[in-house]
């Protein structure tokens, strides 16, 4: 069977808008519209990301003759879902110059005396560049919530805050691609115990990793609000299921390759004359 | 013929400490202690990033029980030498998480209000990371130079400066690995003609690229000058052949391998009981 895009992954993959989120009811090991099986599937990324390789050097290409345009794909997803390995497996298919990695840790104090986008507004991309969140501002509205790292009042705010800032992004000619790494508690608990038995996987490893997943039922609910409080027109979610890497890997480059290929960037034209450009060249000594 | 690293490419590649420079010495066709050819050398490079992206991922997880060490790539070259190329070709082996790129352009208004090593420090890697400069500080002794964009007293106190700057780095555990990818005109010209020729690469193309040209031996002696004046026992420069790409790739991530097999980054040890945490995670619904 080859995979037939009659719709888009898009299509596929989008949450409704406005609707409630129901996590239990997603299968975190499915392959929605996805090739048939690991070997299939790792060869699809790659052709892929040939693909994406060329669409992202034109929006750079363009972005120098003053197109503003720019792409964020932000990951979100609980410990173990992947959020570095498709950094590491999709992105590493791009000419790194072109992207602009942040992932983001506990807050430092100067960006807690900030507010909560502050941080994130110094690491968008600039025009022509595809910007990469390795977790985001969701955080705050996360794991803040769960472990109340903010008055209640103040979390009820952030979702507005959200949706204007990034209202204002995509007004401004940002495309967003949020994607939640959709994962189950057994196979966290797979990844978790293969970071512990292997020797060069124990420094992933954080004892709190365990505290954390102590609070899963918590951490879903608070995942379905934000994904139905911030799931917009403009920027929408895309609930990624996440159990398989491979179908992982090649859902989110399927998706950059879709709202790239919407983008259509294009090399710009000469704003000078080749002919005569080329004569200075020939007969410089 | 195969590939025989008697002694490093570290060595051979090193231009030699306080000694003046000569460019017209070195020949930019050059392949020494290289594979026998592109198709070898293709493939040696893709080996070659193979264990460097370990090497990488080993420097990161050192880093998280605190191994300040850290690696800095700065690239030089004259127009079209290939520094894009080189990150693109080289650094896209390495995991785009562990990488922090930084392409210097001509300083904005607030750069130059400050001192100008001011924006450099802004960029470097933290610890665990691998730095890269597609152009650097060294901008501020090459073109300012040239083209007398600071006053020549100034200029001649930048060589000093750098050099207690970079002292100050590799004192704090920085690598730096200084490459000055050396081209010849003839191929330039090839390679500005190929811009001019292909619609697909006539966006790289500026006609100050023909004004620099014209510059060419002012550029060679500013070169010399900062390869000799800061080429230094913690920081030295590194002479790389540039008319060959296959080769330039070759020998950047081979002298990269060679500084990361140096520092011999390790898996950290676990700093807590595998069996009780073993337990504790089996034990959880």
């Amino acid at each position: 069977m080859t995979h037939e895009r009659s719709t888009s992954l898009r299509d596929r993959l989008r949450l409704p808008i406005g609707e409630p989120v129901d996590l239990a009811r997603h299968d975190a090991a499915g392959t929605p519209a996805g090739p048939d099986g690991k070997e299939a599937g790792k060869a699809a990324t790659a052709r892929t990301g040939e693909r994406l390789a060329v669409l992202q050097e034109r929006l750079w290409a363009a972005s120098t003759k003053g197109d503003r345009r720019r792409v964020l794909l932000v990951l979100q997803g609980m410990d173990t879902s992947g959020k570095g390995g498709t950094v590491k497996h999709v992105i590493g298919l791009l000419n790194p110059s072109g992207c602009r990695i942040t992932a983001f840790k506990a807050p430092t104090a100067e960006e807690r005396a900030h507010p909560f986008l502050w941080r994130v507004e110094q690491a968008l991309p600039v025009r022509g560049e595809l910007g990469i969140f390795d977790r985001s501002h969701y955080e705050d509205v996360l794991i803040a919530r769960v472990r109340e790292l903010a008055p209640a009042p103040e979390i009820a705010r952030r979702y507005e805050q959200i949706n204007r800032f990034e209202r204002s992004l995509a007004d401004d000619g940002m495309t967003l691609v949020k994607c939640f790494l959709h994962l189950s508690p057994d196979e966290q608990r797979r990844r978790l115990l293969k970071r512990l038995d292997k020797p060069e996987k124990r420094w992933k490893f954080a004892a709190s990793d365990i505290d954390d997943r102590a609070l899963w039922p918590a951490f879903q609910e608070a995942y379905e609000i934000a994904l139905e409080r911030c799931g917009t027109s403009y920027a929408p979610w895309y609930l990624i299921p996440a159990d398989h890497k491979w179908y992982r890997n090649w859902a989110v480059s399927t998706l950059l390759l879709e709202h790239f290929e919407e983008l259509d960037p294009r090399y710009p034209k000469a704003d000078f004359d080749v002919a005569e450009l080329r004569k200075r060249l020939l007969e410089q000594p």
